[in-house]
């Protein structure tokens, strides 16, 4: 099958994954996750975190990754690093978070200058890395929110995406609470503020949506700005269901993500999996066209991804990268094996153990047929 | 960690596990679901994914089962001989089913008498193998749910039930379709026909119960009967959410199961996930006390599911029985390791392959420590 792309890691947050999901978002924020991306600015636990994330996601058959970094660009250049040397194709950005209202005094940038400073240093730095291995790593304008930034550093993150031709990606209407910052800080959507700083392109992917109007839909619309649907982290902290179907009607583009660590799995099958299940319910409540099936949410893993970021990836065909995972069917003898059938248990079956091998760009990254095979 | 008890198993539906699960529930039954347990007369192919099923279970640390078997006496005798030989702890019922206006000519009892003849049949030759090889296997009356039985059969299931001092299983308002079903047929809530027959004792495990009420909880309250919530099948069929948390403080019992292949997972980890995740939407909904933490839910998958079947398991502790899994806590490293950490990775993160061993009353059933360390 195709390789995966996950439109929406945050790297850093990998060592809480599953942790403490039954806290309300503040707490689980402020208690939990801005101390562990605070821990970042030491390099040898970026190092270990790092290695052992990425190799995860590779296992999980994940080729394309786009990834939050935490706000120390050194640690997020360990993060480059580690996926040119593991092979993963990756989309990282350096976390711009300035405005003291919105962050903890212990985890943000200083000044709107040093963000923006910052994200230039990380850029030219990964261009530079680029060069130097041939490695496919992509720098990511990356503001946190809009409530994490003031104007100067939203301001200057779309200017730095313009002059430097770069995709950016942000949350935006992730919950009800969100939703509402925007309006009351700057009288419009979310994602008309990000419209006004530039912020809004056709290489941005918004995570999440969960709140999004049918005229956010229209402006994302007219943008070609992506969706990264994340239905596991959804149902912890969005407030409602993504409405994929809906989106993707009014040719938004969408694809999916594991949020880690909203969402607690790296694993874009159980996302899958999540979308379907998301989309049921809410079938019930609103109307009948909503349900996904699983070649839906496959056409999200893979050619949503793609499009969303611009590659020539999810699709097995001639002038595609060879972005390839080998899935071992394990149920195979048990019944009639249409197609169809295959395709279904692949979908709902398939965890790490069944991902055999997995190739990005024609170069094998994560192998484990060696195990079961006794060599 | 103490094994698990999977109060939900359709185990002829194995081999559909995750297929077509986007249809309707009547097109689910009739074009998939029947005609796949009227193929269980063929005991050659009910021995290959019997075997298949319980050995997935186990490895899933599944220590002990509840199981619907099919129609066909021969064949779930089939399955209690490999559940014996395998070491899996089991109920199982020769599923009744003789109503001809909700159950399909190819697949169901011919008569009443045909329906309670074959029962009293599995019962007894069940009584015989756990004297022959001190199986611990227990057959279960199982009318299919109140719609596929006549009146003579519920009756006639009832009077089994006493005779014997057998459990009973049964489905019950899984769906507004069944819960309306009931109030048609007998001008009763479902529970309340069950009790009318004789089916609703201190030994009955309930599926479901997602439509229930306030005075149905209050009925199973009295009774002493059992609740299997299934999380994700609910999400498929249930039409709603079960209510854990009202139940558990209503003083009935509630423990979790897999309804493979309404819910396409055999793990009971998925299960507990799906359960915090379900329950967390509830919440929206109605009120602000529904959440299940993972310490809930891992209460229902061990100490829940052995007070549903009376069992001394579920609890690792002097005088109970050894059902056991060992687990890998796969990132250990990269974390503080507070137990409390610990054990939410193990309810988040478990797969199989983390699942080293599993034993049943002391005897180790499952074992893949060898894969892992070269042996």
């Amino acid at each position: 099958m195709p390789g995966f792309t996950d439109l929406h890691i945050h790297a850093p947050q990998w060592p809480q994954a599953g942790l403490a999901l039954d806290r309300p978002l503040q707490e689980w924020l402020n208690t939990y996750t801005f101390p562990l991306e605070a821990k970042f600015k030491d390099l040898a636990y970026a190092e270990k975190v790092y290695r052992n994330l990425i190799s995860e996601l590779l296992a999980n058959g994940t080729t394309t990754g786009l990834f939050f970094g935490s706000v120390d660009t050194d640690a997020n250049l360990v993060l480059a690093k580690i996926c040119a040397q593991l092979g993963q194709r990756a989309f990282i950005g350096k976390v711009a978070m300035d405005n003291p209202e919105q962050t903890p005094d212990f985890y943000r940038d200083n000044s709107s200058k040093e963000a923006l400073d910052e994200t230039k240093r990380f850029i030219e730095e990964v261009l530079k890395l680029q060069k130097t291995n041939s490695a496919d790593i992509t720098p990511v304008i990356t503001p946190r929110f809009v409530p994490s930034c003031t104007d100067e550093t939203l301001d200057g993150l779309g200017k730095l995406a313009a002059k430097y031709d770069l995709p950016v990606q942000t949350h935006c209407s992730e919950s009800i609470w969100e939703d509402q910052y925007a309006i009351e800080r700057f009288h419009k959507r979310d994602a008309q503020v990000l419209e006004q700083f530039g912020l809004l392109t056709d290489k941005t992917v918004l995570a999440h949506g969960t709140q999004l109007t049918d005229g956010d839909l229209e402006l994302l619309r007219n943008k070609q700005t992506a969706l990264a649907h994340c239905p596991i982290s959804n149902v912890y902290f969005g407030n409602n269901v993504m409405r994929v179907k809906d989106a993707h009607d009014k040719n938004v583009k969408v694809g999916l993500g594991t949020d880690i660590s909203g969402g607690f799995s790296p694993s874009i099958y159980r996302n899958m999996q999540q979308a379907i299940m998301s989309s049921q319910t809410l079938q019930d409540e609103t109307n009948q066209n909503t349900r996904l099936t699983a070649a839906n949410v496959f056409y999200l893993a893979t050619v949503g991804g793609a499009l969303a970021l611009h590659l020539k990836t999810g699709r097995i065909k001639a002038s595609f990268k060879a972005d390839l995972q080998i899935v071992q069917d394990q149920y195979y003898e048990l019944s009639s094996n249409h197609p169809q059938e295959i395709f279904e248990r692949l979908i709902y079956h398939t965890n790490k153990e069944n991902i055999k091998q997995v190739y990005v760009s024609g170069k094998l990254v994560h192998d484990n047929m060696g195990e079961n095979n006794g060599k």
